[in-house]
């Protein structure tokens, strides 16, 4: 077999994302499949089977996380693995996550289909909760798998309605008894769409990312005071809406007063008791601030918490600020992202070094192996949205690029 | 009987008062019995209750207002009537609306109590769906009555579960057979609580108010571009959120920017998808302006409405704009007005000419017939919230007012 003329085959990796995109399909032609909803359950489930079809190794450990392991003829080597999530945003995309299931998926079935055998077994992993949607923060399950989270703080997360993390892994029958405990592994590859227009702009079709930028999360907490619009004079009001529109503007001004670098985003409101004659007492929303530079996002989080306390304080609504989540900006190994260069190179696709804006599970993986990631262009830059695209030859192309990584790099002894 | 020095019975008011409180109370020490629901109809059957005790002639309309007569000598003149409504603000507070309609029943018991007869008869009325919170607009039932608006209109307003009134009334029981249609009414009262701080801070026992000020709600919709908050750089972004803050603060400085004489509220805003990592791609907000001169408020709107496209155009947020409600001030009867001063007077409590910013019933009944309110104060100012609060002697006050005003006014042949 000439593994240089090795290929995926694109119609059979676009028929697994048609045949995924069908549960929790969305009117608009989205997908649901929030994290241990039904609709997650019955994708697991369709993903166990293909994983049976092909006689892999499958374990579930006690977080819900899915792999399926292919030998290799040395069997003691630590496994290339490679992987993303299943589950999806509110009315999210058909793309988000699983094409790098799918993708992996359809490298082993090409694998398969050559008998191909390659010297280290190589891992499939789909990760429990990356979206953070349900249950915040995002990527609970590689966070727990590498250790950078712990088990049983993430069984006592709840969703809006109450439910418990734990108790919906049961419930889906998702609980499985290995450890949720890192193993050793040879190197981790995550292929995902690109979530931006920055591959679009610039015609490249695979986009390789030397990181993740660094994300944190604050939850704003605003106190006013309630009182009929009509009858209550301007002078003396304590309005918390107002007051958060002041800071909302000042969120979205902070890049470009930090001379770029970084990007921030109001995308959460909830304002009480949301009465259209009552002045509003109670608002809560979320920052998120992004940046490769750590240190940046931190003087541009100490700037804005300033500007919160001043605005606050002369509007008279007592502010109340939760530091919800932080998690470093995560290079990928350099020699890992060489290799996924050269066999874009090799395979003769145009690409783009950049830097991912988005979270993945590679980021958490990144702490305890050499780590990279493949980009595809997103139609228009949309993603967490419905009508999300990536062509259909974009991601046969990225799955090729994966399918040379995961060869070359499980001969690697 | 000397007239001069009746007074009605504060500890019957007050008891009164409580039991309604205990129908629909919330854990904060408000009630919420919205239009409709199941705490209205227990609070309405209470009250036909206690009108037939007094044997008062009732009727239920079609729109389930509730009308209790106590004949005159002189069946044949129309009526003087009292009254207000029964419903509440989500988590509202114990007082707004139901003081006046327990305010009448006071001196209605008064009278029997006293065996005091009157030339005219004495209609007690309690007005269906006034707060507007449920089903929108407010005032649904005198709107109606008063042909402001028309029944079948209302009959298909829905909440935001989408029940439709009709259904609602007919469920709890109180969709009666009478007409809803004016008939000659004497002059009409209402006795409220001011819900706003200035009677306090006066340190008056009765507001007079000369009458309402208009009333204007817009409803605004922002379409923005939903995209993961990560990836996609600042530039070229269209967020709806941060569309609305700016609006939202144009709303703050218009009565200032107008040299005062009004207020302008945004009380209400959505925001889609309302997810942390998710540029807002819609959102809704309502804008509430109030003042005593139409055209004033009017000519504010339309510079608001000018600001409203100039940031929407330069944000790259298309906007529509629904003119929801406008209801033109409402000047009270000169006549009745000066009626209520007297009796203030000659009772000897301390008062205050002013102006009404909240809507009530008198509004549209002000329209059919002379009519004035009585205010009293709330303790700082709240209302439509759980710790609304009035003093029990400024209840007994208010209700003495009443008394006299509408046994003068039920004297008039």
């Amino acid at each position: 077999m000439n593994l240089k003329g090795l290929r995926v085959s694109g119609r059979r990796l676009q028929s697994a994302l048609e045949e995924m995109a069908r549960i929790g399909a969305t009117a608009g032609g989205g997908v649901q499949r929030l994290a241990l909803a039904d609709e997650d359950k019955k994708a697991r489930d369709l993903f166990v089977d293909w994983l049976q079809a092909l006689k892999l190794e499958i374990a579930v450990d006690e977080m819900g996380n899915i792999f399926g392991t292919r030998p290799g003829a040395q069997k003691a080597l630590p496994p290339v693995m490679s992987g993303s999530h299943i589950d999806s945003q509110p009315r999210g995309g058909r793309f988000d996550g699983i094409l790098g299931v799918m993708g992996t998926l359809e490298v082993l079935r090409t694998l398969e289909e050559n008998n191909i055998s390659t010297a280290r077994p190589i891992a499939i992993v789909a990760w429990t909760s990356e979206e953070g949607c349900r249950f915040t923060p995002a990527m609970l399950g590689s966070g727990v798998w590498t250790g950078a989270l712990d088990r049983d703080w993430v069984y006592n997360r709840t969703d809006l309605s109450g439910r418990r993390f734990e108790d919906e892994l049961i419930r889906i029958g998702y609980k499985g008894t290995a450890p949720c405990k890192k193993k050793p592994v040879h190197c981790y590859y995550e292929y995902h769409i690109e979530q931006g227009p920055v591959l679009e702009r610039e015609a490249k079709t695979i986009g390789v990312p030397r990181g993740i930028t660094g994300l944190h999360w604050y939850d704003i907490y605003l106190e006013g005071e309630a009182n009929q619009a009509g009858p209550t004079p301007m002078a003396g009001r304590r309005d918390a809406l107002v007051t958060a529109a002041e800071m909302i503007l000042k969120v979205n001004e902070l890049p470009q007063r930090m001379g770029g670098k970084l990007v921030a985003t109001v995308g959460e409101i909830q304002n009480y008791p949301n009465s259209r004659n009552i002045i509003p007492a109670k608002v809560h929303f979320t920052v998120d601030i992004r940046s490769w530079d750590d240190q940046h996002a931190i003087k541009a989080w100490d700037l804005l918490r300033n500007d919160f306390e001043d605005i606050a304080a002369s509007r008279g609504c007592p502010i109340n600020i939760e530091e919800t989540w932080r998690v470093a900006h995560a290079p990928f190994d350099e020699k890992r992202v060489q290799l996924i260069t050269d066999c874009v190179a090799s395979l003769g696709y145009s690409y783009l070094p950049m830097v991912s804006g988005a979270g993945h599970d590679a980021s958490y993986m990144s702490r305890v192996c050499p780590t990279a990631m493949i980009f595809v262009p997103s139609i228009g830059g949309r993603s967490h949205v419905e009508v999300e695209n990536t062509r259909m030859e974009d991601c046969a192309a990225g799955a090729n690029v994966l399918l040379h990584a995961i060869v070359r790099s499980a001969n690697e002894i």
